[in-house]
């Protein structure tokens, strides 16, 4: 007897012959068969959850609590309104990446992916995810040549706005402070910047991209070395990645007489709640996250529903800079 | 044939006869038994997840960002190293609170409660809970005479440390902000700026206590009328019942020029992201909401484990005042 039979009779659904019915019915009820949710799944071989994977967060994290919340709420209200339940899917760092494993004990029927990294282990558990054909999708991360469906947002346009922005501003000599290359959202918002000066006859200068992580501390670091430039005239403005390090440079820089929107310009990317807080307020590249979540949600959840294969997607929706006072000078 | 049977059968554990174990089998195999997550699951009549049922997060929410990152990691870490997938509950406003049905179900083993309020449908919602005996906890909010299980921090001395510290700095006319009564944690705070006046000899004064709802635009609309009781010597100080109302009712005041750390001393509660980046920084209560969800997580779970009726549980978690600039007059 075909699982598609015994799971058409125990939902009540779909033509079965009476006999089976009957047979299946006994069988069911040798095993004190109790009509709850977890049987119902089992016997549709659903699980009715969307898994969300994510890095656990300690206290110090890549994501910044506004990212987090604003992607996770897109999420939440979507599957809500889709009749799919969140399972949080918190992976620790060293720990084995066995993302296969969730599809192939059900507990879940599809997966959204946050916080991947352009590393081995990331790169082979989504490989086998792909091969198996379980319905997964990226966030915010995606693997140049491969048909992963993925929701980002256009990071790329963001640095280029940026950098057009700080020109009409009259600056000339502006530094950029990236995030790791392991994320390819770090790669999109280099290149807008190298579009932009390249766009604008200006040289693009390796040199005059500095290394953070990320976090707060990472910008705070580099505020000694950029003070020195530009009280030399190497530097007039810079655009940090995030608004976490944007904010750690712009106290380490304050903390050194050297002012945001006076001495220099400083634009930030995320435009997230600290943005509107710091003295001076913070220009930053405001990211659709809630609706980055909201979208990856809808799309994935949509694909389980077709009949035919579904054709993989790529969204990359829209970044707006909001321009405040630090990027004045 | 009972269900702990068929259990003992279909996970091979504990005394079982041959024949039964024989039908139990056969049973099994016209099913087309599959040993999955799910179906062990069905067997143990247990899902293996923690429920968290919190409000739905819309744009605008009772809850910050930095509150409801930190109680979730909290959780997401403790259940994770106990075993336990953590399944979301995103609870929308005007709808029904069937959070029996998550047990009846068997969705989840045991659930957390964020942001209940003290209203009959909540009250109705966890007094049914109760009554059939499943495992539940509060987080940050407690219901008199009620024997739930709840982790809160300890709300009330934040405030009074808030009244002493602020009374340190010489303030005579101190003021309250407070979030909506609903919320148990709004009246512990209450309570707290009550018995430090009275502790210092002063008078209770409720026309002193002013109304917000948590948001930072509640904060920032009592600017203009605390401005003026600023200038005509009525008030000196002031506590607000978290960062965002306080943050909000800051930058309000610095638009009339009238400054925190200046011409009146601040205190928030919370101590969150933002205290850090006003300008001047924010005297704030530091909460370990982090440490809020793991202890409600550990606590929870470990009832599960229990042979008797588990004892009610109630934690305090210590509240510690951080002063920054906006507290100086």
């Amino acid at each position: 007897m075909s699982e598609a039979t015994v799971s058409r009779v125990l939902n009540g659904v779909g033509p079965v012959k009476e006999e089976t019915r009957r047979r299946v019915m006994e069988a069911a009820k040798q095993l004190n068969y109790v009509p709850n949710a977890l049987a119902q799944r089992f016997a549709r071989q659903k699980s009715g959850n969307l898994g969300v994977i994510l890095p656990l967060l300690p206290k110090v994290n890549v994501f910044s609590t506004y990212y987090f919340s604003e992607i996770l709420s897109g999420i939440g209200h979507t599957a809500k309104h889709s009749g799919y339940d969140l399972l949080m899917l918190f992976r620790e760092p060293g720990e084995p990446r066995e993302y296969a494993n969730l599809f192939r004990t059900q507990k879940v029927d599809a997966c959204i992916i946050l916080g991947a990294q352009n590393i081995p282990t990331d790169y082979d558990a989504l490989e086998e995810l792909q091969l198996e054909g379980h319905p997964f999708c990226l966030i915010n991360q995606r693997f140049d040549g491969k048909p992963y469906n993925t929701v980002d947002a256009d990071h790329r346009m963001g640095s280029f706005d940026a950098v057009t922005h700080l020109m009409q501003q009259g600056c000339q000599r502006i530094w950029f402070l990236n995030g790791p290359p392991v994320f390819s959202n770090s790669l999109d918002r280099l290149e807008g910047y190298r579009q932009a000066l390249e766009a604008a006859g200006m040289t693009f200068d390796p040199d005059r991209v500095l290394a953070g992580n990320y976090s707060r501390k990472s910008g705070y670091a580099h505020a000694e070395a950029f003070a020195e430039l530009i009280r030399t005239g190497q530097a007039d403005a810079i655009i940090a990645a995030n608004d976490r390090m944007a904010i750690g440079l712009l106290q380490g820089l304050k903390e050194k007489g050297v002012r945001a929107g006076a001495d220099y310009a400083l634009v930030g990317c995320d435009d997230s709640d600290g943005a509107r807080l710091t003295d001076p307020p913070l220009t930053s590249i405001a990211v659709p996250f809630y609706e980055v979540g909201s979208e990856a949600a809808s799309r994935l959840l949509g694909t389980l529903a077709e009949t035919e294969p579904p054709v993989p997607f790529t969204v990359k929706l829209p970044v707006r800079l909001v321009a405040r006072a630090s990027s004045e000078v």
